[in-house]
């Protein structure tokens, strides 16, 4: 099997021109098979806050009205998904950007939840994998927008960390994947005020103690929890770290390797 | 040579939301392999309205400053080319939107114009062929937004008529290509006051008739150079007519057809 790259980049890195230059040319340097996938990041807030449109927040997760869906789609699959395409074209790596609309790559349905409505927001069915591997195999790195869509015409906001999560078990029937999540910290660690602190690998029965000691805590156990999810489905290898190290974290020499 | 239709369609048909759905339902029943191109429409000099940001036009041209270059990507890569997609797969037509960035599909250089500096506008140089074919092949219709990249990291705003002219004449080698420029009049018009006055066909011999008798005239001259440009470069057919009547474009029961 053919090794892919399925890589998340947050909003850190798109709202940081110079983080963003590099990061493009790490990414452009990867060899092989390769899928990014990006995040939001500030600028729809800031482009919403411009228009006078307010944002409305539960649990971390902006409700996404009709309007707020505009700006999504505008600032995610238009500003940031097209400069990063022709930014990768400029470091010699031919690059697509996709939303899910496009080739029918991800369908998703509008979230049902009994108390909270979402709004727009998309919760994954199937990704096309015919589409994906046609563009792969012909040498092209897919760059993926957080943007899905129901079939029926509407256009979803949907999580890119779930995007990635879903995209790599896909294509983990067709390719040894390997999902790269990158965030603003080093990787998992033992010393959540302690960067240099970072667990170099967990796999189940680590994973277990380090949540018995509540040295994993909080926000980090879903992240883990669909590392694991990832990798019960087929993916090979999640590997959590930072950005700007995307080299390191490929070879192993950074970030937390989960391991089945 | 299998057939491939390029449609255009114009600012009039984006910005009505009926007209728009009802040209959608068209193209989805199109037959065989098709791509739209599609303009701008008001929704890029509304945005830039509301953010404050004053528009600069010389001849019926926008000048595309560096914030405008941001809205036009946001409005036509983002707002107006994914929800297209996603109304062509809710009726049934699998469909993907691309830049000219995307796969490297359409090359262009920054327009160096002796007097005037239209700022991020782009001229084109080169049609990817390969990529777009094997999407066609794939069945897959192809929507493109007018914006081009220079393969320099730079995203470009560039016409969708010159657009859909290079697209057509570059697959032109590969498949046996009718173009289409839907706009808001019936076809090229024997009395420009009266919709009903379409003229069926124009060839070379009646196009210089037409001129000299000044039937042709004004901004009817540019659009006909370019028709008879395309079928000089290999195109089959080009056909001008009102985009609600796609279907009858198609079967030559409506508009005017331009014959080598």
């Amino acid at each position: 099997m053919k090794k892919l790259y399925v890589i998340k980049i947050g909003g850190n890195i798109i709202d940081n021109e110079v983080k963003l230059a590099a990061f493009i040319r790490d990414f452009a340097a990867v060899e092989g098979l390769k899928i990014l996938v990006h995040g939001g990041g500030k600028l729809a807030t800031k482009l919403a806050a411009d228009l006078g449109i307010e944002q409305q927040m539960i649990d971390g997760r902006r409700i996404t009205d009709a309007a707020t869906l505009k700006i999504v789609t505008m600032v995610y699959a238009g500003a940031i998904n097209k400069n990063v395409v022709a930014q990768l074209q400029a470091n010699g790596c031919n690059a697509i950007g996709l939303t899910g609309a496009d080739g029918n790559a991800i369908k998703a349905h509008k979230r049902n939840h009994p108390t909270i409505d979402y709004g727009f927001v998309g919760d994954v069915d199937e990704v096309n994998t015919g589409l994906l591997k046609s563009l792969l195999e012909q040498n092209i790195a897919i760059v993926l927008a957080p943007i899905t869509h129901d079939g029926n015409g509407l256009l979803l906001n949907t999580n890119a960390d779930t995007i990635a999560q879903e995209t790599a078990k896909a294509l983990s029937s067709i390719y040894d994947v390997e999902l790269i999540y990158s965030f603003e910290k080093s990787g998992v660690l033992m010393n959540a005020d302690d960067d240099a602190s970072v667990i170099p690998s967990i796999n189940p029965t680590t994973y277990s103690e380090l949540k018995e000691k509540q040295v994993i805590f909080a926000g980090m156990i879903p992240k883990l929890d669909n590392a694991f999810a990832a990798i019960n489905s087929g993916v090979s290898k999640v590997i959590i770290g930072k950005a700007e190290q995307l080299q390191q974290l490929i070879t192993g020499e950074a970030g937390t390797t989960i391991n089945p």
